[in-house]
């Protein structure tokens, strides 16, 4: 891949979008993570910084990451609004769970969604257009939350792998510090993306190893009877649903 | 159409998806309603009472619809929990425009899209999947907040016209007095759908008229000069990102 020329067709995209829905800017949520902050730079490059709304949402987060999202927004000059949604959280678990000791997958997933409401809140307000950050390793096993990070109007980066991510992020000039973080999707504290889905796919897995098993898969290039892959492969049957269209009956003839 | 053999496949339909998920059950918002009504009516027809449960969701609602909600699950004997959003929306709106007028829409698609995340709550919760209410007439023109009652995993009724769905409703014996109620999507007090849309529409439009406007547009049988279907089709072309899933970029070959 002519990394450079991707860079652009994605600048191409991301205009058409803005062109075609007559929106006024993008907004678009900083984690202090890689995926963020490339795909708010490519947004940025697109549209120029003065149509760009970056929001930084912790929710009980680590002041660590608060800090890493900051770096970006004040990296790539963008105006950066922080909603602090821990009261919000909590106020609404005790709505949800008055009785019981709350779930602890159903907390974590609120957290994705309550930021996904507060990105609509201002695209909402000032008609721009919410900006996905997930990309093709995340997303070809669904591992992100529906309607939560998964909940956004348009996928720059969604067909790049990950290691595909950090070589345009570099090419971006996005910080050291952010591109060599250890990825988290920010779900519990300590968390992060490759000891879950190692614990997820029941086998040690890194975001490389993960890439090359995708591709493989992707050009038919693997042994069926691998448990690695039936394991993968498991995963990726059984979150389908994350990336598609809520199933509907067709009208009867 | 047979709306008898209607109501037998999209009982067939709901089952499917069930046994497929291997979900356990089915959690549902019911507003009060004629659409949350019939789906909650046809969900339990497909997999028994036991596997259903209904959330009713008030965020700074009228009593009179938390009652027909109540009048709803009890008609259908199914268990139902009450989850008052009230304050979880005060907070959230406090985080959100801590020095600002709220803006008006952007409030009032918050509170579906924190029905959502209730909803998901206890989906995730339970293992069970989140029925859709959403119809035909509101579905082809995007009369519903994206990712937030838009926010589902299976739409039972998604294919049918509004008026179909009244007729269904009848035939399951939901109560005269849900059948009855003028439309709401509850979005802000004494708003009401066909107000609602004759607003955005810029002429006066019932449930029927635009039932029918739709079905002459389906069948190409309009004329493409009058301002009103001219009115129509704007707003279902504006809207049509809320029914397809967010735009991405192919890979570069």
């Amino acid at each position: 891949m002519d990394y450079n020329k991707e860079i652009n067709r994605i600048v191409d995209f991301i205009k058409e979008i803005i062109d075609n829905s007559k929106a006024k800017g993008i907004v678009i949520g900083l984690s202090g993570g890689i995926d963020s902050a490339t795909t708010a730079a490519l947004c940025t490059k697109a549209i120029g910084k003065d149509k760009m709304l970056a929001l930084i949402m912790p929710c009980h987060s680590l002041e660590e990451d608060i800090n890493d999202a900051k770096l970006v927004a004040e990296h790539l000059n963008i105006k950066y609004i922080i909603v602090n949604l821990d009261k919000t959280f909590d106020t609404f678990i005790s709505a949800l769970s008055p009785d019981r000791v709350p779930n602890k997958m159903a907390q974590a997933n609120l957290k994705p969604r309550l930021r996904m409401c507060s990105l609509y809140y201002y695209a909402n307000e000032l008609n721009y257009l919410v900006a996905g950050t997930g990309n093709k390793s995340e997303d070809d096993i669904g591992y992100f939350t529906k309607y939560g990070d998964g909940g956004v109007d348009f996928l720059p980066i969604q067909h790049l792998y990950k290691n595909e991510v950090r070589k345009i992020a570099k090419l971006l000039g996005i910080p050291d510090k952010i591109i060599n973080r250890k990825p988290s999707a920010g779900l519990w504290k300590g968390q992060t993306d490759e000891d879950e889905l190692s614990s997820q796919l029941g086998f040690q897995v890194t975001y490389d190893k993960l890439d090359e098993m995708l591709q493989n898969i992707h050009n038919n290039n693997y042994d069926p009877n691998d448990p690695n892959y039936q394991s993968l492969l498991n995963l990726m049957k059984k979150n389908k649903h994350k990336i598609q269209l809520p199933p509907a009956l067709k009208r009867s003839a």
